[in-house]
């Protein structure tokens, strides 16, 4: 019954390089990309569960979290998310999404598919949540979950979460935070600020290839999944059946996708050799360089300055600029990929980033060289050599 | 609120190399790890979309098909068999699932919590079912789907699947087959077979790290999901998204997990450069030498002779050899993993697997020397050197 066909296979792979500087895939640390040539381990080897344990070791760290229920999922950020919500959520729980941006939504419609009754605080795309209307929020809809989310990437909003899980607590519903956009570029505090679950991913501020999800639950959390009624729908997604291979049993689940944990543990001791504290100044200090930059381009971001992520800056787009037009020069001509806008913000902004690896001077002054170049030739006015100088300037005045 | 406690990072990587000869992960191709080093580009890059493209492309060659709905999941296999079953099963939908072994089980499970009415079809483990048992239990059920196990890793058994299409369509029946363990080690014939919907991995028979899970579905259960009164309850794993992303519209979904797709594409390029037909005898004729030696070392397998998959045996142990520390033995003593048994055979057999790259006369000639060692020293009666001396005479006969 075989046939003999023979099919033609594609040819080598050698893409053109690009210089990542959109809201992720961030360009991996040289390190990360070796520690991917390591050979192969079994998944239940004794090496590997040592390498397991070490791992979730450096993730409690950079989440500056106790919580034992802490692993990295084997999908991407967004299987992160519907971890924390299929595991949490049972059908008929009432759950509270916050949203201000593509991300808040993605939440929405993943509880939506989970089968919670989904209650949905809207705030304007750009902009974040006071404590006070959180607080009216939780009270009226006394929700089992409240999801939000700390670093929105599709606007480069930084939402303030320190006092949102004392609050929460007073109303008895659990913390879920999206940290997809945060971990690694500026401080996620598990512990400290009460969280009772959060998710982020492997290809932004940690520097690794996209295709894992760490996530941290804690006590709360824990007990809340313990009382569920209902078996999780999900079977990959299962957090007691995965803790039971990732805890001390290491009773067999799935394989777990070896090379990529070898990048993301690479990932994580980088964090730490540097230490979260001189990490996230050198996201700030990048940042401010960027933001001169692009003031002295004449450029404006979408979130208002207070609260403005270092990691991720959505530029909007002066008039004459063609969003396509011009992110297709920058990749082609300068090699350089930004990320196009979301949802309402299509063709209006693009998003810059400077994450993990990629917060370096190096990057700031490409992308500022780069878009003065496309900006000039659209007709956009700005003095020459404008940006980098501007950016030059910062950097000269808060030596690393 | 940020505190500035220091925290220690792990040491360098630096495991000790293993021969992988188990049920997968197995080694990779070194073109593969190659492959993983190349930069990483946007998910949504010009370059990048052709890449996948070119994936789909050789995928749809090596599953022998032309179904249009052909990608991998980004998760491991048994994420990939979470997708078509959540995809193709609405709550209350009649499923029938054959169980010969543990991922038949595993289907059986995922059903379950897909809301399906769970229907099952037992067989002795290491045995297969016939056309005319299934006749019976299609007749009986009449359910939307029917699941089975192509090459079931837990006991090396194939299942013939060249009648079973055009069977279930005589009861209007979708068929579901996990190739997890088949796909680039015996054919697969997703069109000539008739089957609706497929799932394998990418650590076995395709010589890549674990970490995707390649499907194809066919008109027929695409059909299927197009009718689906309620929505996908895993916003993941909902395929309609996903080909959105994959086909012409390329609408972002989730970041692709670029570096796997790059080990995929690679992996994919050697199977056809081989060629499937002299990929699938090459790893008969190393199954050959393999079992010739274990016959000459008094060891049986678990399944009967004819339905003896060529890439993974499932050896009886003989009385007087401990499981734990033999594996171990192999492990330490000689860098080679095998598998222990699973479920009712924990403990009873050593699964040992010759696949994809790992499918070599090396290979054969390794595990027969370190297993004869190992045995003779629990006291089990072998001659010195007659594993590798029978091996070596079926490959005399049998030139490359």
């Amino acid at each position: 019954m075989t046939s003999t066909t023979t099919y033609p296979s594609a040819g080598q792979l050698n893409p053109t390089p690009r210089l990542l500087l959109g809201p992720g895939p961030s360009d991996l640390h040289p390190r990360v990309i070796a520690a991917m040539t390591t050979p192969v381990l079994g998944h239940l080897d004794p090496q590997f569960l040592l390498l397991m344990s070490e791992t979730q070791e450096m993730l409690r760290s950079v989440f500056k979290t106790r919580n034992e229920l802490t692993l990295p999922i084997s999908a991407t950020g967004s299987g992160g998310m519907e971890t924390c919500l299929v595991n949490l959520v049972e059908p008929g729980d009432r759950v509270l999404i916050c949203i201000a941006g593509y991300f808040g939504e993605r939440m929405a419609e993943i509880a939506h598919r989970c089968g919670a009754e989904v209650h949905v605080e809207q705030e304007s795309w750009g902009r974040t949540f006071s404590l006070d209307r959180l607080r009216d929020a939780l009270r009226r809809v006394r929700p089992k979950v409240l999801g939000i989310v700390n670093a929105e990437t599709s606007t480069g909003a930084w939402q303030d979460l320190s006092s949102l899980g004392a609050l929460c607590r007073e109303f008895d519903a659990l913390l879920l935070v999206d940290c997809v956009t945060s971990l690694g570029c500026t401080p996620v505090e598990i512990d400290a600020w009460q969280i009772d679950a959060a998710f982020s991913c492997s290809q932004k501020g940690l520097s690794c290839p996209p295709g894992l999800a760490p996530l941290t639950l804690g006590p709360r959390a824990v007990e809340a999944i313990r009382r569920r009624k209902s078996p999780v729908r999900s079977w990959y997604f299962d957090l007691t059946a995965l803790q039971s291979y990732w805890g001390t049993e290491r009773v067999y689940h799935h394989t777990a996708p070896i090379t990529m944990i070898y990048a993301l543990r690479e990932g994580l001791r980088l964090v730490l050799e540097e230490g979260l504290e001189a990490r996230y100044e050198r996201h700030q200090r990048h940042a401010r360089a960027l933001q001169a930059g692009l003031q002295a381009l004449g450029l404006r971001t979408l979130t208002e300055g207070h609260c403005q992520l270092p990691q991720l800056h959505a530029v909007l787009l002066p008039d004459g600029v063609n969003d396509v037009q011009g992110r297709k020069r920058l990749l082609e001509e300068f090699g350089i990929e930004v990320g196009g806008g979301l949802g309402q913000y299509k063709g209006r902004v693009w998003r810059i980033g400077l994450m993990g690896y990629n917060s370096r001077a190096n990057c700031v002054f490409q992308i500022l060289a780069a878009l003065e170049k496309v900006l000039a030739d659209c007709g956009v006015r700005c003095h020459r050599g404008s940006g980098v100088a501007a950016a030059e300037a910062v950097y000269a005045n808060s030596p690393s």
